[in-house]
């Protein structure tokens, strides 16, 4: 997806606040449980039984609810593949993406040649609900909302997320990624039974710490989990991927200790921007967005020299002067609040 | 893609030779490159640098043509989304499907509303060059042709690919399964740069023994390449193939040793067949497909009982009363002979 998707360069060797990755690494236990693929499971094609059965059980779902994905990613792009291609008379669905947004939500409805329409933020990434019911047409196929919000961090409101839905035509669907939802204080998982027509997408790339081991899955209707079924390869999924689900699920304590030193990463992102006058936004998310103005380029480069990798996020609508700082381990946050205050002290 | 590709059953512990793995485990070597991922390194959203560098030379490509994809079925469900979508008229595009072949061609081409032209096989698996090459119309884009096939094991003469690939109109290309190569006497690597509408598929899974780690490859033109780049996730392939991939492709003495070992086993599968009075075909993949006549289900009940797992092929264009047996390691041809030797023997 080059031309859609913008990939980070990648960098060398440093510390790593520009992708939303879990900068503690992953889970012993699921580091301890990938290295017990054996030889023989390495070179069979994997078994899904068990990591659907465990997987169903510990979200409280039926397993042809759940869809396991070679990162969510993948269940993004499923999506697409099911439900945003061009009827046989040529019509193009149309994919709305509330922005700014995750930029494969965008890439994958265009990739199946569906038409993406973009409603943009309201100032404070506040959810522009009305722009988005107003934005439905009989053509609306998908409607991509993140909940926490990549990259403001900002919950959408459980009554927005329910007026979305109840708003949508026939045979539509509301996709809402909750990839950072294990920062987050609320979650639509539990009210996903009463709304036949949201697919929820998570991820065990950020607070789980599996981003290498490619690991999503997709929770909704069993009448929609089959549709995306009907077009997912059958063996997406590795059996490294199981193997750490499995074991990262039974270790409830890890994700609860990251999370606790993400938030207060959080606290000191926000008390450095406080310090130095930027703007930042309350994150539900492993990340802050700051605005630091028109140096964000400069900013992000200087850093990279120190080798503190952020992200730039100036290019995004209604991010104009904004970098984007993962919030991780405490003590990496305290590393890039340090440089932060000196690079911006000495401008 | 539960409805288009039939997934075998999930079996219990036992003599997998079903699905054309490799029954000796994946390689040393790529083991330990997999056990040496840190927790670091697991979750963060992996490099693709350095494998790419490895596998180019490894194939003397350049990186530019060369796609590492999520098992080579990924490079088949890729070259669908590129090449196989419905135009923005709702004509739908043909993909060309030589039959008996692998399951996943005309599902790929179907689930993204392709219309599949299936060219039936002639008496002995030989190649239906003629009837290719009459399937072909303006609407083609892509002809799916695998060599060795599966389930037959025999080889495409090169003149009838290069006959299929000169034939083809503008834009539509000839997807070239080669995921059996290893096993073969003849790949079409080196004729690859004379023709620019060739797209090879390879993949680690079989010779290589990494079938569920999934890492399988594509090469073809820079253009095309291109095209495929513009369709496929960013972050598709796990940390644990790239590592695996370059241990693999350094060890070449594995992969010698296992070919041995899958020639032997298929002299020992011939030999039954002649002490059984069943009709066989001479293969080139790590495969033989019998022909037991009316009783084939059965047979492969009774021995899956014994715990001893051969896929029944019946249901394929031209595989009536057959079952394919992966061969192997020796010992497990040699386990598989004296249970089918019993079971004939005794019926």
């Amino acid at each position: 997806m080059s031309d859609l998707y913008e990939r980070a360069p990648e960098r060398g060797p440093g510390l790593r606040l520009h992708l939303n990755e879990n900068t503690a690494g992953c889970p012993p236990a699921a580091l301890e449980a990938m290295r017990s693929v054996t030889a023989a499971q390495a070179s069979a094609y994997p078994d899904y039984g068990d990591t659907y059965r465990a997987c169903a059980d510990w979200l409280g779902a039926r397993e042809d609810e759940l869809l396991i994905t070679n990162g969510l990613d993948e269940g993004i792009y499923t999506a697409a593949v099911a439900w945003l291609q061009r009827g046989p008379n040529g019509s193009a669905a149309e994919a709305i993406v509330v922005e700014p947004a995750y930029a494969l939500f965008a890439a994958s409805a265009e990739v199946v040649g569906a038409r993406v329409v973009r409603v943009g933020p309201r100032p404070d990434f506040d959810l522009p609900l009305e722009e988005t019911l107003a934005a439905i047409t009989p053509a609306t196929r998908v409607v991509f909302l993140a909940s926490p919000a990549n990259p403001s961090g900002r919950l959408a409101p459980r009554d927005a997320v329910e007026a979305i839905a109840r708003r949508l035509p026939p045979g539509a669907v509301l996709f809402l990624d909750e990839a950072y939802v294990e920062f987050a204080h609320a979650s639509f998982l539990g009210d996903l039974r009463s709304y036949p027509n949201v697919v929820l997408g998570r991820t065990f790339a950020k607070a789980f710490g599996l981003a290498a081991v490619r690991a999503g899955y997709v929770v909704a209707a069993a009448p929609l989990i089959a549709q995306l079924r009907r077009v997912i390869l059958p063996f997406s999924v590795n059996v490294f991927a199981l193997a750490a689900v499995r074991a990262a699920i039974r270790d409830g304590a890890y994700v609860r200790w990251y999370v606790d030193q993400v938030a207060e990463s959080r606290r000191r992102l926000y008390a450095m921007c406080e310090r130095l006058g930027f703007d930042c936004w309350q994150s539900e998310a492993n990340f802050v967005l700051v605005r630091v103005g028109p140096r964000a380029a400069e900013l992000v480069e200087a850093l990279a020299a120190r080798r503190i990798y952020v992200r730039d996020r100036s290019s995004m609508n209604g991010c104009e002067g904004c970098i984007r700082i993962t919030a991780g381990l405490v003590e990496h946050a305290d590393a890039c609040v340090a440089a932060m205050e000196e690079l911006c002290a000495r401008a």
